[in-house]
């Protein structure tokens, strides 16, 4: 039943909108041209699609394991796991890990979550971390940066659990907090341990980063100091079957969040960077693109997401979430010149919504569209919100999409006789 | 709550397609004229169905169970016990059971699966099996042929599985398999035993056939002698509820194909047999209708499939399929002449998609119109898989289907107060 046929979910990221009176009513992708798009809706064929159910705002991570279909009402257990992949820790099943961000803090008052937005230095100061805080207790600290002020800590040890509080109090000019065992979580014990060995890294992290010399430097910058990591979002790693187990495909990601990169890695997908990719506003989107067209020639399935559209929507600004669309469109305009579309289905579609209107993400469909190999292509001769709500795919689940991508592919497993 | 109103599901099988270039981008159903399809489309209520779920391509066994509201994720373990049924064996609980072949060896290898397609003296062949091998240890064999060189084997004893290898090995050229237990079988002592039994029957088979008179003239003839019997296709019979206890309507069923007719047994269906009705291109279509409409004075809801359009798209051969779909039409219309529609509601559909292009089942999508009794109509003008797309019934799983007909026969019991 297999054959050789190509799939490709390119993912705008937050693409979905609301309309906006200043648009005239139209959403910023209904507003936005994109002829590229437009193309793939016309001779494709569309449809809405509820990344969780209809409703449910998507995260990122519970989007992606979706559309991936891996339901994440049964194995989403904090994004820690995700971001502590993403950053190249190797997580193994059983890890609690975090996102952190490196902070600054006097006395236990939180004067900006993410220290001024620190660019460089974090290198040294995760190297003093790990170097004065190798273990508490029994357990294992494994800490690495990311970009920024961001980083991710996994604690590997014995009998712990992810069923603690926060210790980041996610608002400034307030103390940050020390993390105790959930009410009611499944193992108190094992919650009780998590919690004192969380509270007791994070101490030791403000003592190893006050006095360093990338702070000492800042300070005399003028700059605000990053003297203390803060975790958040803890996460229980669990056991995910890789992508290319599931539906016998070899399988590329080339996104540009960590997050969902770290996704990626957690289903043994290859994942890809692309110089260029920066997660903004700038981002290459001609680079990514080339990097689909290239993963094609030796991967079966890429799944992509540019990240752009999401961030106007996050500003409330809608010029700049049309920009980022443009900038989507032109991608796959390339992907359309590049790709053999006799052999290969692509799909078009966002992981959420995040309107404008909302700066946050929200639970509206989102627009799919499917076109090349094995379509039937409707009359649908845009693509939007409501022109793709007219589409002969109807209303589809995120958990749904890859058996009707690889339906298209020729590539799914009959159930049956 | 109950009424006297009927209920028909009439279906196409394999009948939904995905466009041809031949045809202008049209699906055979499409450009095929069908006027009594249209008529249903037109005065009925539209949508698209999946048999399981949204690019799950389904076989005719699973598919036929979840449009009869039995979920095939729950209550399928094989075909073969459909098939045992279908040729006439009373299938019972517990029992592991097979489909089989008559086929030619040497020594172990397989010249011919089908046994040069034998078409007569299969009973004898079987009686004799059936004579020499009535047991195997102490489980009872059961052994009926079917239509040419098929047949169905059930197993009958106390700790059997279906989870065991094939001796088919499905090609010609090469040895037929020893069954051994599958790997991680639930119960791998059941397993092995089961294995060993079939082993033994298949070993029994070819002694028994080998110098048997008819496969002596067949030598004399010049024709490939049926000298084994190979089964394949293990399943596990399981409790199904009878189709009138489940819905409380005295139902018929009428099917060319033995796997389908097993099913409708095995739910306690009336199963008509037609005469003219083959299975193949050359049915007769309007033998088939007037059985439906026979089986409406006795009885509250028939199910009847017409195997044709599925030949046609297996062979590739979008003419013979379009030919197949006029045969469809032509029945539908005799039912429409025949059958009272202010009492009666009749649902037109696939099973599943068998396009021309794929040569076996997809799964996309195929058409539902519902007509008559207890239906609002919208405005789709005709039946096909784009059209009926737009329809207000959206999208249907196969196994809502019941309760949709149930509800517009009158006939659906209420949920709650």
């Amino acid at each position: 039943m297999t054959n050789s046929a190509k799939g490709v979910i390119f993912i705008g990221d937050g693409m979905g909108g609301r309309p906006v009176p200043e648009l005239g009513g139209m959403t910023t992708l209904e507003a936005q041209e994109t002829p590229a798009l437009d193309l793939v809706a016309r001779e494709g064929a569309c449809g809405l699609m509820d990344p969780i159910a209809p409703g449910i705002p998507a995260g990122s991570d519970t989007a992606h394991m979706a559309i991936l279909g891996y339901d994440p009402h049964t194995y989403y257990r904090g994004r820690g796991p995700f971001e502590a992949k993403g950053v190249g820790i190797d997580v193994q099943v059983g890890d609690v890990a975090f996102r952190c961000n490196f902070s600054t803090v006097e006395e236990r008052r939180v004067v900006d979550r993410r220290a001024g937005r620190i660019k460089e230095g974090t290198d040294q100061l995760a190297a003093a971390i790990s170097e004065d805080v190798p273990t508490v207790e029994d357990v294992e600290i494994i800490f690495k940066p990311s970009v920024e002020h961001r980083a991710a800590l996994v604690l590997r040890g014995p009998g712990l659990s992810h069923e603690i509080s926060e210790v980041d109090p996610h608002d400034p000019g307030v103390d940050y907090l020390k993390s105790h065992p959930l009410p009611g979580a499944e193992d108190p014990e094992a919650a009780e341990k998590t919690a004192r060995v969380l509270n007791e890294f994070v101490e030791r992290t403000h003592e190893v980063l006050e006095g360093h010399p990338v702070n000492r430097q800042r300070r005399a910058a003028g700059e605000l100091p990053a003297n203390i990591v803060l975790p958040r979002g803890a996460g229980t790693a669990v056991q995910l079957q890789p992508l290319s187990e599931r539906y016998g495909l070899h399988a590329a990601m080339i996104v540009e969040v960590d997050l969902v990169r770290g996704l990626g890695q957690y289903l043994d997908m290859d994942v890809i960077k692309v110089d260029g990719a920066t997660g903004g506003q700038d981002t290459d989107e001609m680079a990514i693109a080339a990097a689909v067209a290239a993963a094609l020639d030796d991967h079966d399935f890429v799944l992509a997401n540019i990240k752009a559209p999401d961030l106007g929507g996050h500003d409330g600004n809608c010029r700049m979430k049309m920009e980022a669309i443009a900038k989507v469109d032109r991608a796959v305009g390339h992907i359309l010149d590049e790709v053999d579309f006799a052999t290969t289905t692509i799909m078009i579609t966002a992981d959420h919504s995040t309107p404008c209107s909302v700066k946050d993400h929200s639970g509206d469909a989102v627009p799919v569209a499917f076109y090349g190999r094995g379509v039937r292509p409707d009359d649908v001769e845009r693509y939007g919100e409501r022109a793709c709500g007219k589409g002969i795919m109807g209303h589809l689940r995120g958990m749904e999409v890859m058996h009707v991508l690889t339906n298209m592919m020729g590539r799914a497993e009959k159930f049956g006789a």
